[in-house]
């Protein structure tokens, strides 16, 4: 079980969605968060780094609306499911975006090849999470 | 001029919208991020925090979403305008969120009467960049 | 391996460390960014937050400064040696500042005693870290 | 009077230094993260991008940490000036760092000369907060 799903599940006040499905979430978006910060940077140590730009500027966007995102959710005190909703529909644009570059360069860039399966892990998580926001 | 506006004049790409409505949006979403985070920590000190959490919450999550939205407006050399569009909807609903419950403690709490009059000013700077957007 | 070790196995320079070592020690303060932030949320919702502020405070601390240290320390294209040693060393004061904290709460809040550990996993991690750094 | 300024002056409890030493420290610590994040998206536009990668990380790492301090800094309901002046000194050597960094680079790049100049009132602000810590 994760640090995330161990602090949800002994949290003082009742969680607006499963302890399991918001953890997941959570944790990719933390974990997404650090793989796209690593991926433009690794970015920047290519030879082809004139090429890589759009991939930088789109994994550095992703790894801060991963941070806010996994903030917002973090928060169960005083949860509102409405600004968690338009939080995570950013979250799982920005995903989008960044996978699909760096799926561009996955074939010459190993860590682009990672970054995007991360992406798309966190993509899912976020939509798993959207659906179990309560309306 | 803003530090944001001069380090837009110069930046080496065509902006995708005019300097002095991007640099005053970018302006608010650092100086509104501050103030939220000030206005958090200020509610924890005040003898009636347990009427506050609300108030903290929204301040810490409109934080949190300021600077992601500072961030990806600061990148204009690979700007996505669609990218940009849903960060500042975001925004948007965070600053309102967090300037309407900051109200209901404006008269009882200076910060909070300050800290609304930033999120409104943040939001609107947000609006008005949302706008200028090109399509 | 982690995502971050994933990471650094093909980064496209030289490593200044080893990348266990160096991915262990990014992992942690992401994790422990997290696992703080969820525990000054949990404080907010005690029937005893008026005792639980320093605890607060401090874990919100200690997450900026972990973000701020997984960042740094994820940086590898250019990176700097001596820079990572004096974040290195303000992560590892944060951590166990806010360890100690959340040990004074742990008989009675079992979120305070998991970011306690948490937080002494990420600390020591650091410290690693910082003996593993060139001199 | 900045907003930072405001929001300290009307803060519950006692601080522990000037309010207008302290708002000015946090002031450019906010529009420090900014510049260091421009300037580096400003780098990644310019035709000789190559020559500018260690401008950009140690822009990414001054934002980082930047904003880091500049939260610390904020929270002055437990304030505990040990671990200010640890996260200032940090501040203090990233600033440090980029501004000579960005020096390098001013001749050629506006965006650099400006950002070191940033980095160097930063820095100053966070010597004289420094300074002004109660022992």
């Amino acid at each position: 079980m994760s640090r995330a799903q161990q602090m949800l599940e002994t949290h003082p006040r009742a969680l607006s969605l499963e302890a399991s499905v918001l953890a997941a979430c959570i944790d990719e978006c933390f974990v997404c968060a650090q793989t796209c910060t690593a991926c433009a940077d690794a970015d920047l140590g290519e030879p082809d780094v004139e090429t890589l730009l759009r991939c930088i500027t789109l994994c550095l966007n992703c790894s801060d609306i991963c941070l806010s995102t996994g903030g917002v959710l973090s928060r169960q005190t005083e949860f509102v499911p409405d600004q968690a909703r338009i939080v995570l529909e950013a979250c799982i644009d920005a995903c989008r975006r960044s996978a699909e570059e760096c799926d561009h360069h996955a074939q010459h860039h190993e860590h682009c090849r990672i970054c995007a399966e991360e992406c798309r892990r966190c993509e899912e998580a976020c939509a798993v999470a959207l659906l179990a926001l309560p309306t």
